[in-house]
């Protein structure tokens, strides 16, 4: 649905929406023909949730598309991630729980080793230790001077990685890569496309010329390149677009940031799945649409792990027992991609998704599984189109057209 | 997905795309609740792709739309046909096997009857064998001299219909149809929308006023009218696109034509089902797509004849027989419409896919046929995205996004 046609049709009512994501959800079989890690999980709460309501497979890019963090989410909380497109400098810096503001461009910066002809010949400086890197970086912090009025922020992510971030009165984010991409080579000199980014690759070229200066004693971290500098501009709100107050409740700093971006109250982070539980009941009341977010379905796909995915599908499944009992209008359960074991990594196969409402025409679906989901009444669709499922679900959505 | 988009997500590597091409796959029951061509015949090398793939059902436009074999190809090949439109002269021309020059403007040309006046008396001239069609293109070649550096060729297709191709150099192919599309008016007069096509339509008008004095005196065929004028364009190739060295191994020219438009190489026509095996496995080092085409499948529909259609299909699936040996990554099989027998002629119906690969999760599925392919991971999609599902499928593609 086009936005702004979807405006006119929003309905304000205290039906609550809540969306419970397990990063990385769906999977591939071990073994041909085998079962995926959410097929062997026993998830009776999940399947009771199937069973009275409808399923289907998602797609949160476009079909073949393997979706990072950052597209999966947008598409998840509707946003069309092809033409919301967040730099990689903003989502390290999300990644890192940085809390960005409308002054702020960011970067990725990585420790690399040049030779003593200024040319690269390690662009990850042999993956130093992080505690080498935090090091570094609070050398690099204290000795650092900009001119002008602009503040500048240096975080360490791990290993080689960090990221650069300059606050100040417009700044711009279109500025190139300084990383060369192979070694050999000097690295390129960053240069904005537009006054704004012009006035930025200057200071980012006075910080580099500095921080050569700090590391040139260094081994074998003695510099750094930078990449996918973006200016960190806030998406229209989920208030604005979908009337919902949004409240946020994960672990992980990059799916809180998310959150962020797109307007929702992110609390404290809750450190135990207790934790988030208590969050969403004591925020209940004041909130429509609850994001929570559980992380370690996709890191033990990441990892290879099969047997650990499921056995945290059935922990999750445990944990979604207690969510009728808030007398929610609509639980949604899906993913932000898919994470097969079998692949150690995001992947292209679409998400298990289900809906369920008092008012979803039941499908034939029983049992949460991605062949299951194959069936169902949501079919296969992009990720995008399901928060509108969702509000016309609590009732959140007037006719279109008379 | 988008295609700037795409650009980025690139990766190159030497797994195969194996696209096999049944012109007019889907099919329709002889009987309500019957089976389909494809449900009847006994396929067990497709149905074994199928059981260890995931299939769907395809729509080359649009639903609801019967493609030509034009639009039909161009979405197979990735390119969505509502945004590359090829003209009919141009399309007519690739039909025939010529091969068109970027300095070419095309168009179909029907001989016809007019009367003393000058007012078409039959748009057809009596549907002329095809020899007389022949023998007048001959005179008409033979004396017709164009001004200027512009070159033209004639070519018969069949029975009262040819194509005219005009080459030089700024001709352009924005120039209405000289058939009025009824009779007992004169044809229009030919006129360009722009400086580059009006130049190309005083050259149309100068070509028709030497044709109507070289036919003066035959009959029924003593004038010709014009339709679809159109220059050739190539597309961006496969290569831009995707990254894909594309081989074509097809045997008939219209396919050939679409195969070169969007930058495949396409050797010698192979004569036979064994010359298109050999043709594939003497190229197969060489190129990382293959795109290859059996046109009996469309044929047989289009006569009607239900059986032919099966027993065809059924020599295709021996055929299919031999490719797991090569190892490809990625086996596709699908149409580029329906043509079901009953009707006669293309249809709306989407076409049973399959995609065969290592890493695709399997589905439901276990025989290749229109209901099965119903329930399939591959859903109801448009034909455009298929070719990103092979790329992913054959790990060409990177994550989008952080």
């Amino acid at each position: 649905m086009k936005i702004e046609l979807l405006k006119d049709l929003l309905e304000e009512n205290d039906h609550k929406i809540i969306y419970l994501i397990m990063d990385g959800l769906g999977g591939l079989p071990q073994t041909p023909g085998g079962k995926t890690e959410l097929e062997t999980a026993n998830t009776p709460n999940l399947d009771a949730l199937a069973a009275e309501g409808i399923c289907g497979l998602l797609d949160p890019v476009s079909p073949g598309i393997t979706p990072g963090s950052g597209p999966g989410h947008l598409a998840l909380f509707g946003y069309d991630p092809q033409e919301f497109i967040i730099g990689r400098g903003v989502l390290s810096a999300l990644g890192i729980g940085f809390k960005l503001t409308e002054k702020d461009v960011a970067a990725r910066l990585n420790f690399c080793t040049i030779d003593e002809n200024g040319r690269v010949v390690d662009r990850r400086a042999g993956r130093i230790p992080t505690e080498l890197n935090q090091k570094l970086v609070e050398k690099i912090r204290s000795r650092v001077k900009l001119p002008g009025e602009v503040e500048f922020f240096l975080e360490t992510v791990s290993e080689h990685r960090a990221v650069l971030i300059l606050r100040g009165e417009g700044l711009g984010g279109n500025i190139n890569d300084t990383d060369p991409q192979e070694v050999g080579v000097e690295p390129l000199e960053p240069k904005g496309e537009d006054p704004a980014s012009q006035k930025t690759a200057e200071l980012v070229k006075e910080f580099l010329r500095q921080v050569k200066e700090i590391l040139k004693d260094e081994h074998p971290a003695n510099y750094v390149l930078a990449r996918g500098f973006a200016k960190y501009v806030p998406l229209p709100t989920m208030k604005e677009r979908y009337g919902l107050n949004a409240l946020a409740i994960a672990q992980y700093p990059m799916y809180r940031g998310l959150a962020r971006l797109v307007g929702m109250t992110v609390p404290e982070k809750p450190e135990t799945y207790q934790a988030m539980w208590e969050q969403l009941t004591s925020n209940y009341n004041d909130y429509d649409f609850f994001f929570i977010h559980f992380k370690k379905t996709d890191s033990s796909g990441e990892d290879g792990d099969f047997d650990r995915k499921v056995k945290i599908i059935e922990e999750i499944d445990a944990w979604v027992g207690q969510l009728k009992s808030l007398d929610p209008a609509v639980i949604v359960v899906t993913g932000d991609h898919s994470t097969p074991s079998v692949l150690k990594s995001h992947s292209w196969h679409p998400v298990p998704a289900l809906l369920w409402s008092r008012f979803a025409r039941p499908d034939s679906v029983t049992r949460f599984g991605e062949r299951d989901c194959a069936s169902g009444y949501i079919g296969r669709m992009a990720t995008k189109h399901l928060i509108i499922l969702a509000l016309a679900n609590a009732l959140r959505l007037k006719k279109f057209g008379a």
